[in-house]
């Protein structure tokens, strides 16, 4: 699968922050994920399928989780609680529906978003999909998003 | 949607065990998922989409997830490594894959497994679908399967 495929994730995560939580998300470079890294504290998960499989996911620490649950419900909260759990899920769903819009030939439909809460975790992606991450600098702190799409399966009929 | 949705789900995972792992697994009684309920050292997850959207995660204890991984990859593993975890990832794919095709009403399809190792995390269902989930006994140990699917999202356009 050709590594362009980050784009309308990338534009999708700017383009949701900006509109959805007014905050700009600058990117920095891209990189393939390291196995096992585990660097914050809540994640949203979101899987695509259609004619490609993959999965979208978000990384916050508390701090900017907190911020953008704030600023999408109004209201100010000092731990993650559900209705966070619930912000950052659906963030990630936005993202998600904004950057398969742009993948079309794909015919992609999103999954349900969980959200992984708790230190100490780490989320893999199979070793045979390489997973691309991208970090971005927001005014309310660090965030990366990690982006895994594969087509091989689909053909594989797997 | 109707609870029964959770029985094709039921009967992959016992077929897959069986299958696959030559493992009997014998369900015992369904209940919804709590909040933030943790009590297992790694899970598989993968969404599913299409006519309506969900997950599914597999949760292992980690004996119980080296057994598997030793049965499926022929060999004996001592602490949850890559292979282990691609292991666990499959087996998450082949009870998704299972499940979806006698769920044929719903078109659904499967995104990417990936798997989630560590203590001390969550992983949460959005608040407004509630997931079930079917322990079942194995000669091996304890394991857990909790399935969330909801069609509200997709008719709803979300």
């Amino acid at each position: 699968m050709r590594a362009d495929y980050i784009n309308p994730f990338i534009e999708a995560l700017s383009r949701t922050f900006s509109t959805m939580l007014d905050c700009p998300a600058t990117r920095g470079g891209l990189r393939l994920k390291d196995r096992q890294e585990s660097e914050h504290d809540i994640s949203g998960v979101i899987g695509l399928s259609g004619q490609a499989a993959g999965t979208v996911v978000l990384n916050f620490s508390e701090g900017v989780a907190l911020r953008a649950a704030g600023h999408m419900l109004m209201a100010e909260y000092e731990s993650i609680d559900q209705d966070v759990q619930d912000a950052i899920g659906e963030l990630t769903n936005m993202v998600a529906g904004a950057a398969k819009a742009q993948l079309e030939e794909y015919q992609l439909s999103i999954s349900l978003p969980n959200v992984i809460s708790g230190a100490g975790r780490a989320i893999n992606f199979p070793s045979d999909v390489p997973a691309l991450v991208v970090p971005f600098d927001t005014p309310w702190g660090p965030i990366s998003m990690e982006v895994g799409l594969t087509d091989a399966r689909v053909a594989a009929g797997v």
